[in-house]
């Protein structure tokens, strides 16, 4: 058996270009010249390292371990040569936290002032409270926009164009107002739920978030274990930073875990995936359905932006005017021709039911029934995908209007907002059988498995308030009843079209 | 008779547990251990302090001599030795501003800009106005915003989350416009009105509020002797500082009085209360129904997480993620299990008019007048109870267009962000009985009986003054037709339910 | 013939009671108790300078000679000997602004947002632009606020408790849309109109405000004179600093001018201003029906409040919780008896046309066509009455919706919150005959004549440009077809009161 | 022939009035005498330099050559004497910087918050962010503003008065909400589009602008350069700063531009035009309908004025309260009496299709139709003509109201406020065969003819991004099914005027 060889920076350099590309991670020197082509995150997120040391922003978003998972042994190269001009081994955060360099942006005085932003004057020092200080989601939030990297925290907030989908999320949910009713016996309160079949603590659950780990090490890990000791869903992303084997192994025996999927453009690839998941004991399947191209979060893409200006490969990374921000990157592999049809082939591969993530009118909760939906997430990709698009709830409530039969066929889940105990309430009274969360979890993990806990509680306690002030015990008892939609009922759309507006385009010639 | 005896500081810390703890309240020591389970305001309270001085704690909430009243002779132990460790005496509002101590408080960055906070740029010393340079409701909110202690301030101010309600109580009034007549004779005015069978010399009253010991010494005696000065009625808080009968006793012979009662979990010390009532005159029985829990005030909560890190006492106070704020320490002892028969308990044992505060809907002032209820009051706590419920003059429309009979039936009273004589006439032309004022009475405190008399004649004058520009002489004349509710008559519901929404949920299995 | 004594200022002081008041003005002592009790503004604002010299005061409000008219010759007592203490003779402009001192306000704290404010941070020196830069009413009012004493500014620019009449009066008129037609001739264009039987070479007039010196010594003077250049119409107040013959004389031959009325308690006076006014020409009286009473104009009350702590009077002005504001002084002498059938009288007495200034609703218009009106001004004292009153645009279009008749038998008149052309071309195209512009041409004063003549032009090049571009040529062929109202419709009254509030309020008892 | 002379400042100084006018432009010296009458800018614009050295004020807005070409060559005086006071040659955006010169502004404390403002702390030294890293049309206006002469700014960026159509023209397109379907096959979108004829490879073409030489020195050129590179139309201004000819041949064969036309006064010289736009293959023109007289440009006006104090012309520019902006001059020469009749006259001197750029309302819509346009454009000239018009996209829902049959007899264009290619898209939905964007292309002259083709591409990425999101690949297949318009609906006028007001005025007597 040959020497394993130890090879100096200078010598990997050389092998900087698309068709001969290595680099070194941990230490240990790749051959990626053809993992380039197959990479879900593309080539350009390799190439802008050919040549380099890419440890630190592999660590960013992928678990240990996965990349010898992935290539043959053979591509295995050799030792790196510790080289004085590198920076010793550090934590993600540590490296992370050097990577927020205080260079200026690159166009400081533009900032939308509806563009989620962190905070202009940092503290010289900012000292993260202790965990029992935080009450609300919003102290999570507040709490990541301090601690995570301007990368991770532009990924994680960030939001279509001009926010408008994003804002109005939460701003429509918050104007629905509630009519308590009194004098009910509350002292006992129940907020379990069964959720596509899945017993579940909360009518609420994980909703899917890519790449956890730019949160935390244990990331997606960390999702699984709080998920577990609270007694609620984590539905895992397709874009985990761990594989999914991992994090299942990572709950308790028997924990509900749903699988949001992509379908790949590979579709051997998802054939591949979804048999796994079912393997796995993954109780459901959310095919999302409102993002066939990514949208355009543009603090995501600032931050890309800026990273080519610093980044010191030798493949030039080419800013296509279309951003290069983490967003983009992901959803290169992800299908652009996933029509109505191929729901049945997702049925029939995995063998799981199948819910329809980003469903946004009457019309395609209808037809997702037609198709063998077991239901829909009313989902707008968290204002992530088209802004401008209808907010979450007044599609909840479209379908009151268009297609109330609906509520007797499907399972209706929402996301999009939701950061309280009471709107979560909402969505229940209005016909809604669960809740996605899906930020403020993101945010959690910056105090990693007890943050998840810790703000689950936060969540079923102001659920459970909310029943109570409301004079109901059990959560299956929320109606529409208790709530008083009129300041949002005029902007609910009549049906297929405006009644007033009956011109339609002609053909093209 | 054995010699009193004297200890030290050391000594009484021997006694901090639960099982036995001993607190010095005013250089005498007491025994409180049999007493921590009866405490109505939670054994933790009193623990924060075990075997040490708790004096300037307990001074805060609770009138001169009331332990006494309630502990046994044989619970004194004896005389504190003066150590000079320890501050001397000082007063209330001395102590309280020491309190507020200039550490940084656990989540500095988190401040919702909708929360009411206290300026952030103190003066470097604050001159308290002269009260006749105050000719607002809003000018006594500013003085109490400078002038109580961050704690009495959060308790006071404070409201549900994300104060939605709380905002929307005064912006929905606000937008009522008026629809004045002219060419009247308005030369004489009378604002007299009779509520719940008292005189008034006005249709507006003292909402009850706890604890006004925090604003002003004399708190709730201060506040009876200003409603007796002025001729209006003060409804007393179930959490007054002092006791009814010191309160009552405050007035003047034949002054109205009504309670307002938290229902204790312990029946028989509600009936004995009621019966106290009474025997003292009271007139009339307010049973709060809209907090079988507290709501979740979280300027109020964040105050006590800082105060448990200062904290010395050997019991460590667990932040239970529900905070640990005033109001929730205050609503242990509540009845959770309140329920429309326990109406004819009340009236029964009491003998007096039951007005039932808290109604947030039409369909529950039918059922208050079906279970025998004088009257209801539509309240949501001042938007401290369920963040998002429906505004106070949002449910007083709601009964003129689901059951307008309701106001030949019962007195109707409404509070919430009531802060100007217009506000009140606007809620009297639409149908109320009289409007309960609360939070500017706690505010008037600042300056003690001539402050509650001072903003009683305040309000009164802005209430002649809109009635003569109105062309009204009598309040009694007040109507609708003096009023335009078209900018929120959009927001009234229809009735138990949207006409649109037919949907009900299926019965848990 | 006695010789004519000098008197010291010691000599003087000694008379500074209500039963034995002497006051010193430009230098001559005048006994001036008798006259305490018929001062038009109350004996208080004599008494403040009771034993003093009152020069400084009384030129802010009153014109010179005026007292001279008005006081017996007895009643001279002689010459004010000069005293090195005194300031030498100043002019008012001088005079105030020395009194505005920089002692703090009493509460600096509590400035509502929505409260028209000075700016906080004024320049060291501000340089008052020269008058061919201001290129609009706002630009007037900027340099008003910066050059006005704090007291002037505070009684022009305040209204009452929290402005949302005066903050609605201009919002509501602004969510007015218009609909331009194209294509039409409009090289030539006329805004000139029949207002009260009067030509005007516009659609506008000069609404009546009162003390117009407080702005500029010429006062009315100055508007007279630049209203006679540019023929449009001045309506002079009843509390002018000049006398109404100075007024009328300081313009040309034939130049129309209205008078408002405050119908004074004592009847007699009013007969005899009356009988005055028809002798001088004056075309026409609008008598003002919506302040009984004064509002509570905050602002002013405040800016009164801290003039009372540097009174040196010997007569302690108390302040009576209704402040003591230029509003309210002023206000003393107006009869709160006024009803409608005191309209005949006044027409009989002056034999002139009247229209009623602060109408506001559809019921008054038709009571005021009944009792033989000859037009309403739709008016809520520039939001200085009753504030939440209807903005004046809404009853304008409430007049549409209830009585449309009404523009066949009445002169429509409008006011509050018009400043711009475009303003002045929405009220004329839905019916009003005249628009009243009121603070825009006090605050013009500040230029004197010169300034009154650029606003006139600066708002007539904007209404012809306006006209111009909504395709139309002649101001009298302005209508309803030219604006869209939709966004505020839904805010106009339907009736009496609501379709929906049937109920209406028992009988007091 | 003659030796050519060559003279000095001090002679040239000497021919400084209106009837011996001369100036010096790029060191040649003109007699401008007979030329002032004629100058479409006015002579005010010309006097201003008159005895002087223009040539900074005429390169900013005029082409090379531009004067040669329109005088006589015996206009021609001579060569202008190099001094010393004068500066060296620069360019122009030189020039231009250090005409933004450090004096204060003569109102510099009124600036509405509304108004556009070039941001009030510039930086030091403002760094120009390299083109790639712009990816909306919001960066390039960021860029604009920092980067124009303030003149060229306010021009550019200011509208009439309020801003109140300026603002609501994107706000109201904002507010309508996208319902997009899903499961569709996008991996192609054609944005294709067939404007008036022409072959586009977007929905949007380049909006007509002035003078486009004041962000960049190539101007128009540039513009055309970048459309050909892009293959979209450029609607030429009437305004431009080249000649017509030099525009259309800076592009490629057979581009298809169309010209915006104001019509002169001199007939004569519009029928020149017309014939010359006709030769050089124009493919259509957009007769300005909305500007009769221009609109009152404050921020523009502002601008002027100050330049007025700093003019060193003997000819006394008179300010005459309509103020001077670029707006005013440039409209000197347009024809007010503009009338239906005149659309036949163009089309027949053209032989072009006409389209009526400014309709406003459904019934001038109709007219166009009657009177024979190809097609109109509704649009509001960008917010700059008459403040508080209703936005466009108002009229654009208004059509479908009132006359829906006119989409299937004219081609429907629009502009104001389009700032993504989501706004384009809710347009198209609505039925616009084509979207105008105007501002944005001036503000992406800052980087010349690259920062055209990069602001296309950001906006066709947008676009095609918006399209697959909604579910549909090709632009003609976007429907009004696609968007919800609930929340601006009320706004829509029902007809020729409201519903409910049947008020018409008298005739003129």
């Amino acid at each position: 058996m040959e020497a394993r060889q130890t090879l100096s920076l200078d010598e990997i350099q050389k092998h900087n270009r698309p068709d001969d590309c290595w680099v070194a991670i941990e230490e240990k020197i790749w051959d990626v010249t053809e993992f380039l082509d197959i990479h879900p995150g593309g080539a350009e997120a390799i190439l802008k390292y050919a040549g380099n040391d890419a440890t630190q922003a592999y660590n960013e978003v992928h678990a240990p371990g996965m990349l010898e998972e992935t290539l043959a042994a053979d591509k295995f190269i050799g030792d790196l040569l510790p080289s004085n001009d590198m920076p010793p081994k550090s934590t993600i955060i540590e490296a992370a936290a050097a990577e927020a360099s205080p260079q200026p942006p690159l166009l400081p005085q533009h900032q939308p002032s509806t563009q989620a932003q962190q905070p202009a004057s940092l503290p010289l020092v900012y000292q993260k409270p202790p965990l029992h200080a935080l009450i609300s989601a919003a102290d999570f939030q507040t709490v990541a926009s301090h601690t995570l990297t301007p990368k991770a925290w532009a990924f994680y907030s960030s939001a279509a164009t001009d926010l408008i989908t994003h804002t109005q999320n939460k701003a429509l949910t918050r104007r629905i107002m509630f009519r308590p009713r009194i004098l009910k016996d509350v002292a006992h309160v129940s907020t379990s739920r069964t959720i596509l079949g899945c017993s579940s603590s909360t009518p609420f659950f994980i909703s899917p978030a890519a790449m956890a780990r730019l949160a935390h090490p244990s990331g997606e890990l960390a999702l699984a274990r709080g998920a577990a000791a609270e007694g609620i869903v984590q539905c895992i992303s397709s874009n985990a930073s761990y594989p999914l084997s991992a994090i299942v192994d990572a709950g308790v025996t028997d924990q509900p875990f749903f699988l949001q999927l992509y379908v790949n453009s590979d579709r051997a690839k998802t054939a591949e995936l979804l048999r796994k998941a079912a393997s796995l004991g993954i109780k459901g399947v959310f095919v999302t359905v409102d993002a066939p191209v990514p949208g355009k979060r543009e603090a995501d893409e600032r931050i890309a932006a800026e990273a080519v200006v610093s980044a010191i490969s030798g493949a030039v990374a080419s800013n296509d005017k279309k951003g290069g921000g983490m967003g983009r990157l992901m959803a290169q592999y992800v299908e652009k021709r996933l029509v109505w049809q191929d729901i049945a082939w997702i049925k029939e591969v995995s063998g799981l039911p199948v819910v329809l993530k980003g469903v946004q009118s009457a019309a395609d909760a209808v037809l997702a029934c037609e198709y063998g939906a077991k239901g829909v997430m009313l989902s707008n990709h968290g204002g992530r995908s088209l802004d401008g698009a209808q907010p979450s709830i007044l599609v909840l409530l479209e379908l009151h209007r268009i297609c109330p039969e609906i509520f007797d066929k499907l399972e209706i889940y929402v996301d999009g907002g939701f950061e309280r105990g009471s709107d979560i309430l909402k969505a229940v009274a209005l016909g809604a059988t669960a809740v996605g969360v899906g930020r403020p979890y993101l945010y959690s993990l910056t105090y990693g498995e007890e943050g998840v806990e810790h703000l689950t509680q936060v969540l079923k306690d102001e659920l459970e308030t909310s029943m109570r002030l409301c004079g109901i015990t059990d959560i299956d008892d929320a109606h529409p009843g208790l709530v008083n939609t009129q300041d949002i009922d005029h902007l609910v759309a009549n049906g297929e079209s405006h009644d007033w507006i009956r011109w339609r385009p002609r053909a093209k010639i």
